[in-house]
């Protein structure tokens, strides 16, 4: 059985720092009321989260206006270890030629080919974070 | 700019076989009509996901009986590739004790310290996934 590991709550300053280490993420939001999630390539800018997707048109139309979540995290296994952030918020569709610009550094590239045309930022109006540190496991439940 | 890479679908058995590999996945629902996402470890059996979650009371009201998606995935920055796996289904409380015991084992333990009663299942009625193999990329845009 594991023995006591910790999970501590984080703080926002600790969230933005955390997202800003990985550059996947998970949106999550509502599809025809049914409950959908998709991987994307993001980045944070201030306090908010920016995705530049390829074939974003149904995923835009599907989140543009309304609250999204938004989740990244990063797990060791060995250590029964890790970290996540979720982001609730406005999504809406980025459409200020100086922003689009601003976000188009290479950082912003989605790994999956295709047009990126659409730009969604998820406004994070409330930001929670939690980690759980390494424990003391018995090696017989490792396995 | 990224050259071409591969966005490839996955059929139902290498998604449940994926799903196997990797022992951190996230559930996703609605939680006072705003979408929720939480990490959970988690399990396959036959083609259906169980979860063992601590502190499982909240998470189990919310999602017993309604249909959620859980994902699951594995990606890597440095060749910007990865697979990503999606289950939507019904989750429900196993309350069955015989299938309680069968789910007991080492790797059904969460990480996450403390009382872990309760079991949920989520039936796989529809599995997707997708696999993005590494694309030849603009070393100037790897940055």
């Amino acid at each position: 059985m594991a023995q006591v590991a910790e999970l501590q709550a984080l703080d926002r300053a600790e969230c933005l720092r955390l997202l800003r280490t990985v550059s996947v993420g998970r949106i999550v939001f509502s599809e025809q009321a049914l409950p959908a999630i998709q991987p994307v390539n993001f980045t944070v800018e201030g306090s908010d989260v920016f995705i530049r997707t390829s074939g974003g048109a149904k995923l835009t139309a599907a989140v543009n206006g309304n609250v999204v979540a938004f989740e990244a995290d990063e797990t060791d296994a060995s250590t029964r270890s890790g970290w996540s952030v979720v982001v609730l918020g406005h999504a809406s569709l980025v459409r200020d030629i100086d922003q689009l610009v601003a976000l188009a550094g290479p950082r912003s590239q989605p790994w999956v080919p295709g047009r990126s045309d659409h730009v969604i930022r998820i406004k994070s109006e409330r930001i929670t974070g939690r980690r759980l540190e390494p424990g003391l496991h018995d090696r017989r439940s490792a396995g």
